[in-house]
């Protein structure tokens, strides 16, 4: 029992210790003391047991048994842990993976087999995922666990996805089948909705640390939102926060597969816009995602045509009012499109914003920002990868390798 | 320097104890001890400063020189702090006094002279905030402080009074010109949005303990919402958080006060109801508020007539409709219908959860409950006057008295 309190300290501060190196990136010993408030002593013990676990690196230390030269710097070794992101979407699979050092080691899309069979699309996927997990041990990486971003309501207890009206995939046990398919433990293999990965992944990868609390907008076949407060994500009681999409803003408009009318989605969603602006929304290839539909609207509206850009004109006014909607419950500090938002902002932005702040009521005392994301539709796959890594960065001691190294 | 972190812990250990004893009633001093974690000797000494502080009392001891019977219990002295709220609203003002045991010591409603004249209406208020602390003096209360509940957005920092539209008040400084009127610092006048008293009031003097995360949504002539997550306000990050009245519901409905269009409070607030009912929505009393017209819908209500059930029927209906949407955002374990919402319960609480399961996306995996508040329309201005008692009940020392006692 007594002790207790030391293994839970010493633990807490392998972390504090590696996610400052992650943050800060190379730091000597002492400049790590001096920052996280521990004496050089302990930062060199706690150092040693990170390079131990092979998740830092001593770039100036040529051998095993050598010390470093004085002053040395530590870096996050970006081998020692890995995590593999997959994602389920209507349209397309996405696979990744991220290193502890966050970079994307391997990105793959895949034109989803059959989104109308949970089964045939998630032996797709771990197909993918294995592919995922062969390139990452090709490259010498731990592997340390998998997250899948979804489209709908997830129960991260069961590894159930609930409810995904896009997909028409209900009560469906993803982790269960994927980790199967894997032959890994179901536990090791976490969901969450795509939105709020999405959201995540701007702490983690992008340029969140800077946009104070922020909702963050995802424009796929659906539309969803994460909820960004103090640096973590709000999920509110059930975890089901940010279900921008099904904000109605029309009582007479059309009827929304959630059963509601005039949800933002039926305005917003990405074959809404593909169906106003004209363009066909069937992909012609099997590269499947942004690639086919998107990438010729993307065309037309660079060509200038302008049922399109009037078409995502109109889809950004309608965003603005239902975001508008979350921004006068919520108040936060910037609203952030990502999803197929980020490649539309030219011509969506304007629109947008000025909707946006006609229909939110504290507009004068609290601008809300508008921030455009630089992850864009490839937000979410980086935030299921980012499940593991976030977790090894702040508790390193939770690492346990998911395939022999 | 060195006293600083043990004076630190004994005004910590002073609340700790107080609000212990709010909450749990008579106790004795190894009762407390056991409970907060406290030794027996650290209990009494704390127990002694409340006592001496005139914030606890003894009743099993006879004379101030006499020891306590072994055993003998503490309560809350509610006549050692009371607080007083105000309260301005389009159709009335209001004045409370709540003593440390929570009780309600004076109440007074006031027909607002002339809600176009912040001036006059101020030193209407002010009059009646001199008749509250005179209430409080006479019952030999010592008054810690005033809050003050007001209908639109409010700047805490400078006691200013943003925008109310209903109102149609900007800019004005509310917290100086009553402090002025009372003969105060203005320091010790404490303004917030109604909305969010009420919502706290129901923390404090009402069910909110039971509630999970709730959204409060208080009708009145405008329609507001607080947002409690464990156990505090969520005010967001300008603390203009819970503008569900602003939420709009139909691109094409009436115009609001904000600029926007269909917004909530032009379906469901009191003189949309009113109008909609057939009731006059002119007072012709001089009594003010939920008297007059109110009272005039509540007994056609009451006497079966079919207008007015239909026009609060369909209130709840675009009411659930617009707080499904702050649900699909926040999402909270309970609502709660405050303000006359609480006295149209059994015509209007049908209706808006239909209305509210039916538009709420997760519905089926996380049932939000329906609660009506037991303390109605004065939960704003107790709330107000919970300002000083919660902060005198967490922070004993924080109490200064704001008259000679």
């Amino acid at each position: 029992m007594n002790a207790t309190r030391p293994v839970g300290v010493r633990r807490h501060n392998l972390g504090l210790v590696l996610s400052h190196l992650a943050v800060t990136g190379p730091s000597s010993r002492a400049q790590i003391a001096a920052a996280v408030g521990l004496t050089k002593a302990g930062v060199s013990s706690i150092a040693a047991d990170l390079i131990a676990r092979r998740l830092v690196a001593e770039p100036g230390r040529r051998t095993a048994g050598e010390a470093g030269r004085p002053g040395s710097v530590l870096v996050v070794d970006g081998a020692g842990c890995a995590g593999i992101g997959l994602e389920v979407n209507v349209d397309y699979l996405a696979a990744c993976v991220v290193d502890l050092a966050r970079r994307t080691r391997f990105h793959r899309i895949d034109a989803a087999v059959d989104p109308r069979s949970p089964k045939r699309t998630l032996t797709r996927l771990a197909h993918v995922a294995r592919q995922a997990r062969d390139a990452a041990t090709a490259q010498g990486l731990t592997v340390g666990g998998v997250g899948v971003a979804l489209p709908g309501l997830v129960d991260p207890g069961t590894g159930v996805l609930l409810h995904a009206p896009n997909l028409g995939w209900h009560d469906v046990h993803v982790a269960p089948l994927l980790a199967d398919a894997l032959d890994v433990d179901a536990a090791r293999v976490e969901l969450d909705n795509e939105a709020n990965l999405a959201a995540s992944a701007e702490l983690w990868f992008g340029d969140g640390g800077a946009w104070g609390d922020y909702l963050h907008v995802s424009g796929e076949i659906g539309v969803g939102a994460g909820i960004v407060r103090d640096g973590a994500l709000a999920r509110g009681s059930h975890g089901f926060a940010g279900e921008v999409g099904h904000l109605s803003i029309d009582p007479r408009g059309p009827v929304c597969g959630c059963g509601a009318r005039g949800c933002v989605e039926r305005y917003c969603g990405q074959e809404a816009i593909l169906r106003a602006a004209g363009v066909d929304a069937r992909p012609t290839t099997s590269t499947g995602r942004p690639d086919g539909s998107l990438a010729r609207l993307l065309a037309a509206l660079e060509a200038g045509r302008v049922r399109p850009a009037r078409a995502v004109g109109r889809a950004g006014e309608a965003l603005g009012r239902g975001v508008a909607g979350a921004v006068n419950v919520l108040d936060v500090d910037t609203v952030v499109l990502g999803g197929i938002y980020s490649r539309l902002a030219p011509w969506l932005v304007g629109p947008f914003t000025d909707s946006l702040r006609r229909n939110t009521f504290a507009v004068r005392w609290a601008r809300t920002r508008v921030e455009v994301s630089r992850l864009g539709p490839d937000a979410a796959v980086r935030g299921a990868a980012g499940l593991t890594v976030h977790r090894v960065l702040t508790d390193p001691a939770s690492l346990s390798p998911l395939v022999a190294g």
